[in-house]
């Protein structure tokens, strides 16, 4: 038995994994045995997932298949439009995520007879359609069709959300963005997708609690909060001086540092790289040099890198996705690595139900409901 | 760093809390201090949530000002009956239970004015009025009003289920169920809903996390499993072949044993003399002789005790609440858990990231789509 004082379960191990690495010294982060660095400049998030998912890359045949498979998959029940329609505009997207996905259990449950491969694919391949069903149904009234001619996932989000083929470097960009947020060993939503998994709830359940977990700031909220950092200078002079101050009074900056890196987040320098084309393309240099003076001033003062989801903010901004899409986005990508870890939890399960240290109050005597009050039960 | 071969974090203190004791030599069960007998003995599942949510028991005055508050948190917003018009009859009473309260979040999101004890209050109220509008919706076409005149969650419960208001006993029962179930330290479900507030994500978020975990066959699900080996047998005989047959094929029987106590647990008597007392009622010994055959070839054959699950099974069904309905019964309960364990981890909130023994391939060279196939990418 172990108490770990530092509490969150920092290096505490809590399973074992064949997924990813993170942080393993001479590793690197690998999906399944591939870098990182390979996937994001030879591959793409549709062979990511296959990847994750499967267990192995898929060869040419399998991949086309796979695409097909995946656009396929963009349809909503129409039982589902109508509950999109019934979500408030005024509805947090993550929040229209999370029920939109789990409703889809009522729709299509899982069964014995399910294959949980199958259903990874399906929940892939209807995310983004089930966000910008529920958006555009909002802002235009319209009630648009979640299907289009693009063969990959990045593809299709940025003509669902624009409502035309994207450019070929938006395409790409978000297609390594996809393939940089899709796993990351035990992080918080994978772990807590893993807790209701290990219970042998459904699959839709574990997927819920991935997206509900993510949605924190401490999580996959880190890229919004970041852009709204970034978004209030207007050049790198008024970042430094706002950071600086931010710093004096002790406020946590986002988008810096990592639970298990130590010296940087191997994703970031990727991410960076595409950033900086994004804004050569579009001639404005704003976002970039502001994130490039905060990223200074955080390692000068802090000793702190960027994560990857530090330059994903710019990145998104320079692709007019707005802010409360980030989230969502990374959702469109985890869901592959939370997929692949249900399954691997279903492999080899064990309810993960670990114990606490108790603090609170002695045994009490009873009170009658007339006697107490004037604190005589308060402890 | 400690590894734990034996998996599912047994035994590993994965944190602090205050709120009960589960297994703690010569503590018994306590929720913040009072045994577990005295709460379900002389007092309600009313006085019990107010003291998991607002950490001391109420006095006369407290208790008749939190009875009416619940009672006012009853009615649901009218976008969300239409909402839970949408899921279809066949839907699995938990994934209305999750997508309902999910989608509570669209129409009365949680913001930083948000008092997370009132939004405990809330979902505490509001959920048995989400399962049953749904339930007669669609059984008899009736948009039923979710006001009842009664002032307890287990007597608004029973009516709403059975539209006419509850037998004493039944009520009384019912409450005592739910103070059982109410709480019970860092369980699956209650331990995932901390997972997802240490990411500083929403209440909402955390509470579906809750539900999705608690469905699960090895956690909430287990008495309705108990209730499926119940109702098979005629007579204690035919029990006592069929589960020497069960334990024969190495089957796992639903309702006995538990990760944390060892001996017994303490809540089983309890609902056991309320099984007992329904039966005796109701002039059928049937569920209850056959419970009883089952508890002692478990306990002879395999050391085993039946736990809460096990005597809640056939108390439930002895007030015709049907077995797909006794895991969200579970959730009208556990919520107050849940809702003191969320509040508990946003007090002294560090994020939970665990991390895990990779068992992956080593690192592998990329391999160019047109060079896989035949087995050559598989490590």
């Amino acid at each position: 038995m172990t108490t770990k004082k530092s509490g969150g379960l920092a290096e505490v191990i809590a399973g074992q994994t064949a997924i990813s690495t993170v942080g393993k010294t001479g590793k690197g982060l690998t999906y399944r045995g591939y870098s990182i660095h390979d996937l994001a400049e030879y591959g793409t998030f549709e062979e990511t997932a296959y990847l994750l998912i499967r267990g192995k890359l898929p060869d040419a045949g399998e991949l086309a298949a796979y695409k097909r498979k995946l656009a396929a998959g963009r349809t909503i029940p129409p039982g589902l439009r109508t509950l999109l329609e019934c979500l408030p505009a005024s509805s947090h997207p993550m929040d229209v995520l999370r029920t939109g996905l789990s409703a889809l259990a009522s729709f299509e449950p899982e069964t014995e007879a399910t294959d949980p491969r199958e259903l990874a694919d399906r929940l892939l391949a209807i995310s983004p359609s089930v966000l910008l069903y529920w958006h555009h149904f909002h802002q235009s009234g319209d009630r648009i069709d979640t299907e289009t001619e693009s063969d990959s996932v990045a593809g299709h989000f940025l003509e669902l959300l624009h409502r035309r083929p994207p450019a070929e470097l938006h395409e790409r960009v978000m297609d390594v963005s996809l393939i940089l947020y899709a796993e990351h060993e035990y992080n918080a939503s994978t772990f807590a997708a893993r807790v209701t998994a290990s219970t042998l709830s459904d699959f839709y359940s574990a997927v819920t609690t991935g997206i509900g977990t993510l949605r924190g700031p401490l999580h996959g909220g880190a890229n919004e909060a970041a852009m709204e950092l970034i978004g209030r200078y207007e050049n790198p002079e008024q970042a430094e001086a706002g950071v600086m101050r931010l710093l004096g009074g002790k406020k946590l900056v986002m988008g810096f540092g990592h639970r298990v890196y130590t010296v940087s987040d191997p994703r970031s320098d990727i991410i960076k790289a595409l950033s900086r084309t994004l804004s050569e393309q579009n001639g404005d240099w704003r976002l970039f040099t502001v994130s490039e003076r905060i990223e200074e001033v955080m390692r000068r003062e802090k000793g702190l890198f960027p994560n990857l989801d530090f330059y994903s903010a710019s990145a998104y901004t320079l692709m007019q996705i707005p802010v409360s899409f980030f989230t969502p986005v990374f959702v469109f990508s985890r869901i592959s690595g939370w997929a692949a870890h249900i399954i691997e939890q279903r492999e080899s399960n064990r309810l993960i139900r670990p114990s606490a240290e108790y603090t609170g109050p002695e045994p009490l005597p009873w009170f009658r409901l007339e006697d107490r009050g004037q604190g005589a039960v308060t402890p």
